[in-house]
Parts: C-alpha cells; structure tokens; sequence
C-alpha cells in the first residue's frame, strides 16, 4: 500500500500528471495506492486546522486520518523559489505527531521547470521527514526541465521513465 | 529601514514576542521599522493569493508591497517539525519576483521549544533566500528552550539578549 | 554484520570511545562488527590515495575493499566546525564507486563538545550518502556536551545510552 | 583584495582552470589577488598539520598566515560524491579559528561534470562558513558540464562566462 501525495495545490500542475504516471506505474507493479492531493486543502486551512485548531476541520481531518493510517509515502515535490511549496510543509504542520511520521517510509520525486530538478528542495525534505522519524529512500529521481519531458499526461523522456521504475522498484522493497 | 517578519500565524506565539523585543531594540538603535505579522495572512490565503491568483487579493497586496519596498529583513523563525513554518514558505510563494528578495539582506533569528534552536529551519531558509538573491547575515542567534527564557515580554537571559544585541548591530553595517 | 567507522582522524577521540561503546552494544545484540579508524589512514594519504593514485596504496587499499565488503554502516560523527571532519569526506572520496555505497545501509551518530549534536554535520552527510545510493536511518543520535556524558570509556548519561540502543534496534531491523 | 582558492588539490583540474580565469578577471577589474591552491598543501598534511600538530607544519603556516590576512576569498567548489572535496573541509580544520573566518567574506562559484553545478556542495559550506563567521554572497553562480564549456584555458559558453563576471561585480560591492 502506497499513498502518492501531490504536493503542491496549484491547479493542473505538472505534479500532478506525474503523480497520476506514478500512481498508474505502482498499480502495474501489483500496489494498493491512496491519492491525496493537496488541492483538496479546505480554502481556509491556514485559520481553521493549525496549532489550537488541529483536529477541528472536518474536511481536513478526513486526509489526516489517511495519512495516519497509511505506511509508505511518495511524495511528488515541485521546486518554488528554490526549495518546496511552502504549502507542502504547511501540510504537514496539520498533521498528527508523531503517528504520521514515525517509522513511515517515504520516496521523494523531485520536478522543475529550470535545471535543478528539486535537488535542495528534496535535502530540506529529508531533513525534516528524518527528524519526524521516517526513512527517507536514497533513491530521488530529479526530473528537471519538466515541461519539456511530459505530453498528453505521459512522460515523453525514456530516461525519465527509467528513472521512476527504478525508484519504485527500490521503493517496493525499502 | 528594517523590516521585521514574525514568521509564524500562529496566535499568541513566542516569534510574535520576540519579534517585538527585537523591533523595540533596533528603534532604540536609531532605525525606523516596519513590522509584518502572518497572523494577518487572509485566512483563504492558499486559495486567492498564490500562483494563478497572485495579486489578486487586495488584503493580503498591501503586505506584498510592503514586501517589494523592504530593504533589509530580520525573520524570527520558530522551529516546527524540523525546519521553518511552512506558512513562512507559502507566503514567500505569494510576494513578487525578483523584486521582492534580489539585491535584498536579511538577518534571521531561530527559536525552538526544544533544543535545536531551529538551526535547521535557518539552513534551508538561507538556501531559499540565496537562491532569490539575498544575501543572508552569518550571524545567526540559535535561542532554544524560549520559553524558560523569555517573560513578561522581556527576554530573561542575558546571553539570548547579548547575542540579538550581537545581531542587530552586525545587521545595521551589513 | 555492521561497520562501525569513527568519523574522525584525531587521536584519543571521544568518537573513538564512542564507536567503541556502539561495537560492545552491537556485539552483545548479537552483530558480527568489523572496526574502521580513521586514524589508520596512510599520513600522505591525500597524495598517494585520491583521484589519478586511487588504488595505488597498497596499505589504504585494506580499508578500501573492507568498505566494499561492507553492509550496513555506523559512522560516528564528530562536529567540527559547524560540519562533519574534513577527513572523513577526503576518506569517502578515496573510496571505489559505486560499489563502496549504492545499495548500502547508513545509520549516524553526531557526538559534539557544544550543543548542536552534529545537527548539521549529520544532514550533510545525509545528503552525500544518498547521492552516493546509501539508505540513511532517519534516527540519528545528537549527543551534545560528550566530554560532559562520558567517563572512564563509559556513556554516563542513561538518556544517552537510551538514544544508542533504540538506533541500533532500528538499525538492525532497517 | 581578494584571495582566490582552488578547492581541490587534485592536479590539472578544471577547478584550478576557472581559479585563473577568475583572477585574470578581477585583476581586470582593479583588484589585487592572492591565490591559494590545494594542491600545495604538504603530503603529510593529514598527520602533520591538526589537532593537537595544529600550527606545527612549517610548510603549511605559510598558507595559514595568508588566510588570516585574507578580507575577501573566492572558493571554486568541484562536486566530488555528492558536495565538496573532503580536502577542502579538512583545509578548514587546519586554520586558526576565529581569526580566519570571523568577519570576513566569501563567495563561491560551483563547477561539476554533471548537471548539478555543485549546488549541494554550496549549500554545506555556505552553512560551515556562515557557523564560522563569514557573510557568503547569495549569488553563487553553478557551473555544470563543466568539460563541454572551457577550452585552452578559456570559458567558453558566454553565458557562463557572464555569471562569473555579474557574481565578481557583486562581490567586490559585497
């Protein structure tokens, strides 16, 4: 069982379509996944789930739970002014300490429209999953130039595919 | 001409504290100073700021230009889970590029409940602001155990307020 | 089988001491343990040992094919300088790739005289090991104040030694 | 004054290449140089020169003498494995601190036969010097595939040779 978090809630990203081919991909592979997209934040998450209000959004409690209950993590990471959404980690502060993170496993797939394919964004990322106490899979495709390697919700760029099979394949038995 | 970020929405929060010793501080020091507080992020903040919608949500436009005019930045950072707030992140997400950080400085102050002093949160904040074209101060006060050192609005250990006094006046020629 | 390496070339380091205590605890767990010191290391070690004259000294070669042959690594990391020992990257570049780190499993221990735990030091290092292929343990000892924790070849802490056993049960089931 | 330094003592490098481009170019631009290269660090360096021999290597306190009269340094950063030459770090150690670091100013430049330019290996040493004291100028421009974009000792690419010219300018206004 794997859940695929897209993470970033811009509408129609590119995160998404490779969170959809990985989705798809893990499902070949013989996975149970669960999706969860960080669109489906409530508008008002910011005022009504952090700090003294966790656990009171019902809309949101409802992903909170799933992140709980779920044991592997592949999370689909854009780069934004040069590390990860802030909204990812603003996730994150709205989850449940430690039963999210602890002793979980996750896979980090880093995406960029420049060169750098998310490489500081994935450090920052393992450093903070690693201190919540997950295991954080070496393994981290840096699919850079993404807008030029995905068509019509494929990946166009063997190598990039190969990249995300490997990963997975390292992923199913991490 | 300094501006001060509480970097945190969260209520009644240490950074919010801290954030006022320091702007009382560097006005004590001749500076005149401005203060931006994420606890006035709209509360759709997420939904009517960001990407597609950047610029188009007249409360939070005032802070924005306030942004864009700011020379020099101090950010009180507390830790949360292992690095920064992620709301400080996704209100980066939200300014206007390059003009809000290129050719900009910034000092940044960490604070933790526990022990680490959010020199983590420092690290991946300097590898953001660096990448946006800030040039970020060395000098970086690690204040850990805040609560225990702080009271009454006064921070109560010498050392914490030798090491901000330390910062401010590195910052002021920086 | 696990690799205990003191990350640090300095003699009678408290390192060594604690990459001592580690072996005994691994050993009564029930691991085979192999020792790396750095202190063995050739003295023109960086003249006769990296880049073109990699494999050219016979007596760093023993250490070499150990790491090789090596599993599962422990290093015991020393903050020096907001980082970890120069020495121990120079060692790492020495070293024969991929073949010394892709596939491997990695768990760190910082040990520093002040109060940062190697924090730092440990994240960098986290981010050369997966690089390099290695699966680094997201539980990673911060033992601050170690000439104040340790005696007589002894960790006299009990939270300290509490730290070291719960890494090794996570690490011998990683 | 600024001191250039190569940050490998691997002989005929790339890294020592863009050292003497970059000289070459600040001295056209009206600022005396020093150059300090790795390679010229003493074979025994490892055994001779740290710790508790700190001070006690003739050969090297030439090297050390210059970089506590250093203002400003430029380091140009190789990848090797992932981030920086461990020799540069173990360079580092050998110094005498707070003298070296404390108050002064570096910048850095990246260079890699892969596609990262070093980006990593930036974002450590900007975190160990900004621990030591020294303001590192945001713009740190990253150099990939290096091989393909110099030529007899010349830059080739223009775009590259652009990025080291805005960093210089911004550097000697830093």
């Amino acid at each position: 069982m794997i859940t695929i978090i897209c993470g970033t809630n811009r509408k129609n990203s590119q995160s998404e379509i490779v969170a959809g081919i990985y989705k798809k991909m893990a499902e070949e592979a013989g996975e149970t996944c669960d999706f969860i997209n960080l669109q489906d934040l409530p508008e008002d998450f910011i005022a009504t789930a952090l700090y003294e209000n966790a656990g009171s959004n019902e809309q949101f409690n409802v992903i909170r739970q799933k992140m709980v209950e779920a044991e592997k993590f592949v999370i689909i990471v854009p780069e934004y002014n040069g590390s990860f959404p802030g909204i990812l980690k603003t996730f994150f502060d709205g989850l449940i300490f430690p039963a999210t993170f602890s002793g979980k496993k996750c896979a980090l797939v880093g995406i960029s429209s420049g060169v750098q394919g998310a490489v500081l964004a994935m450090s920052h990322l393992t450093d903070i999953l690693n201190y919540c106490g997950t295991n954080v899979l070496a393994n981290k495709p840096k699919l850079s130039a993404i807008e030029k390697n995905i068509a019509d919700g494929q990946i166009t760029n063997p190598l990039y595919a190969q990249l995300l099979k490997s990963q997975l394949e390292a992923f199913i038995s991490f």
